[in-house]
C-alpha cells in the first residue's frame, strides 16, 4: 500500500521545490514512513546517506505510543528521533479509520479504541492539529475522514464534505496555536537551550495541508498497488509526494527493487553470486556488498540482512524520485517512462 | 559466556601489539563475535566506528552455513563480510563439544550433527585448518577437545593430551597448506582479480594459534561468568584477547553497559530522560540519541533500538580495553581497576 499527497487536479507530471522551516525538498519525492518515529532499521545517518529529505511520521502511533507529551520533553519530534531535515506527519485519520475493533464516527470526530492498551481515544479535527503541532513537524496534515476505496457514492461524498468542514477547524486550531505560540516565542528568546527554541520556531512555522480523499485516490487506492510500477503512474498523474513502507517491509522480506525488476535475494541463484545487488546503485549495501553475502544474511536470519536491502531499497526509490524529475525537467518524461516500464518489466527472477 | 585466550601460564595484566596480515592490534583488546560472518545488528561500517581492531568469527557455523567453498568463491572471508580490519577464526571445537544432539569423539576428530541440515559431518584437525585456511582469517585455532567445566581431572587430563596430539596435526596441515599456497601464489601473480590475489597472500600469512583448555581457563568457564567485571578480573590475569557474545545480546533486551553499571534501557525511569545512554560515550547511539526515545525504540519493538545498544555496548568494552591498556602501560592498573570496580559495582539501575 502506498499513499499519494497531490493536488485536487490530476494533471501532467510536474517537478518543483518546497521550500520548509528545516530545508528545501524537490518534488516529486520519495519519502520514507518512519511510522513510530523511526524507518523501520535505519538510523537517521543511514536515511542521509539514502538521500532522504523528507521524512513521514504517524501522528495516531506517536500519540498512542509514547505520547505526544513524552516527545515534546524530548524537544519535539526531530530532536526526539534526531532527524535534522523536514518532516512531514499524517492526521491520524487513516490509521484511525483503517483500525480493527471498536470506533464510532459523528460530525465532532472520532472515537476509537488503542492497539496499544485497548483504551479508548477520541480525536477531533482540533485534537488532530494540537498532537501535530506539539509533535512540530513542519507539515501537518488536516484531519479527514476516511472512507474504503469501495464506498458508494453516496458515503464517498459524505466523508468528503466532512472533510471540508474539519479542514476549517483543522485551520482555525491552527491559527489559534500559532498565534499563542509566537506570544511564547517571545517570551523564549534568551532559553538556554537552543533545540528547544529551534522546536518551538519550528512550530510557528509549521505548514497546515490539506487532504481530499476521493477522485483519483480513491481510483488508486481500490486497486491492487504494485509498487514501483504505480509510483511511475502516480507522477505521470501529477503526483508531488509518495510515501510507502514497502521498501524497508519488502526489504525485510528479502526482496529488493532493481532496474531489471524486483530480485528476491533468498533465491538459490543467488548463493555464490559476487555481483551487487544492482550494479547502478550507489548505496552502502551495493557498494560494499556481493549479492551472495546478502543471501547468506538472509539464509541465517541474521539482522543486518534487514538494514541492507531496507537501505537499498530506500535508495532505489530516492534515486528513481531523482531520475523522474529530471526526465520531467528536460520535458522527456514519457519516453523516460516507457524505457524506464521496458526494462523493469519486462525481467527480473521474483 | 565469553572467552580468553591467554598463554599457558597466568600472570601480570600487560600490553601489546600483534602484527596481522590485515593490520595491527593492540592488547588487551576486545573483539566482537561475528558468529555467521556479520556482528549480529551491526554493519563494518559501524564496527569500524566502534573501534572494533579484530573480529572473531566462527568455523562451525561458516562451515555448516553458508560452506567454506561459498566463502572462497565470494574471496574469502574478509571479503565475504566486507570487513578490511584482522579476523580471528576460532577452531570449530567449542561448538561441536557443545552441541546437543549426536557426537563421537575419538583420537582421528569429531563425528557431529550440523544444527542446520542433521547431517553427519566429521571434524578432525586437518580438516579443522583447512576449513579455516580456506576462511582466510588472519589467525586460525588449533582445534581442541573441548570438556565441560565439571569434568573430573582424568577426563581433563586426557582432553589436555588429546589436543596437544591435534595440535601438532593442526600445525601439520598449516605448514603444508602454506607450501602449496605459496607456490600457487607465484602463479597467480598476474591474477586480474586483486581481491582474490589479496586473499591468497592473507592466507600464506596466516597464524595458527593453539589453544589449551584447562587451568584458569577451565576455572573461569565453570563460575557463573559476570560481565564485565570478569574482564577486568581477566586482563589482571594477563588475557590479551577477549570475546563475548554479550554487548550484541545483552543489547538486543535492552541492557546496556555504562560506567556505573548496567542500565535496562526499558524501564520507566527513562521514559521522558533526555540523557543519552552514558555521558562519557563518543558512539553514535550516546552522541544522537536520548535515553527517553532509546526505550521508545525497544517499548514499541522497533529495528533500530537493537542496532543501537549493540553498537553502544561494543563499543563501551572496545573502549574499557583501550582504558586498561593505557593504566597497564602507565603501570597503575590495581588502581584503576579498584577505582573502575568501585564506579561499577556501587551504582547502576539493573
Amino acid at each position: 500500500m502506498f499513499d499519494f499527497t497531490l493536488d485536487a487536479t490530476s494533471g501532467p507530471a510536474r517537478a518543483g521545490t518546497l521550500t520548509l522551516p528545516h530545508g528545501t525538498v524537490e518534488t516529486p519525492v520519495f519519502m520514507p514512513v518512519g511510522t513510530q518515529g523511526t524507518v523501520r532499521a535505519l538510523s537517521p545517518a543511514d536515511l542521509r546517506a539514502a538521500g532522504a529529505t523528507l521524512v513521514l511520521a504517524n501522528t495516531y502511533h506517536l500519540h498512542v505510543r509514547p505520547g505526544e507529551q513524552v516527545v515534546e520533553k524530548l524537544g519535539a519530534l526531530h530532536r526526539f528521533m534526531s532527524w535534522d531535515r523536514p518532516l512531514l506527519t499524517d492526521s491520524g485519520g487513516f490509521q484511525v479509520f483503517s483500525l480493527e475493533g471498536f470506533r464510532r464516527v459523528d460530525d465532532d470526530g472520532v472515537e476509537f479504541q488503542s492497539h496499544v492498551d485497548g483504551g479508548r481515544r477520541t480525536l477531533t479535527p482540533e485534537r488532530a492539529t494540537e498532537i501535530q503541532w506539539i509533535l512540530g513537524a513542519d507539515i501537518a496534515m488536516a484531519f479527514d475522514h476516511v472512507v474504503p476505496g469501495g464506498a458508494d457514492a453516496a458515503n464517498a461524498r459524505e466523508a468528503m464534505e466532512r472533510t471540508l468542514r474539519w479542514l476549517e477547524r483543522c485551520a482555525k486550531r491552527h491559527a489559534e496555536l500559532k498565534a499563542s505560540y509566537d506570544a511564547t516565542t517571545l517570551r523564549h528568546t534568551s532559553a538556554p537551550d537552543d533545540h528547544v527554541q529551534r522546536s518551538v520556531e519550528a512550530s510557528c512555522r509549521q505548514t497546515l495541508w490539506p487532504i481530499l480523499q476521493g477522485g483519483t485516490h480513491l481510483e488508486l487506492r481500490t486497486e491492487g498497488l504494485r509498487f514501483p510500477e504505480d509510483l511511475v503512474a502516480a507522477v505521470e498523474r501529477g503526483v508531488d509526494l509518495f510515501d510507502c513502507v514497502a521498501p524497508t517491509r519488502n526489504g525485510r522480506n528479502g526482496s529488493a527493487f532493481t532496474p531489471d525488476g524486483p530480485v528476491n535475494i533468498r533465491n538459490a541463484e543467488h548463493r555464490e553470486d559476487p555481483q551487487p545487488l544492482d550494479a547502478t546503485c550507489d548505496c552502502e549495501t551495493c557498494t560494499t556488498f556481493s549479492r551472495g553475502y546478502l543471501r547468506h544474511l538472509f539464509m541465517a536470519g541474521e539482522l543486518l540482512g534487514l538494514k541492507l536491502l531496507s537501505l537499498h531499497n530506500v535508495r532505489y526509490l530516492i534515486r528513481l524520485a531523482g531520475e523522474m524529475r529530471a526526465a520531467i525537467r528536460r520535458s522527456a518524461f514519457g519516453p523516460w517512462a516507457a524505457e524506464w516500464r521496458r526494462r523493469y518489466l519486462h525481467s527480473g527472477s521474483a
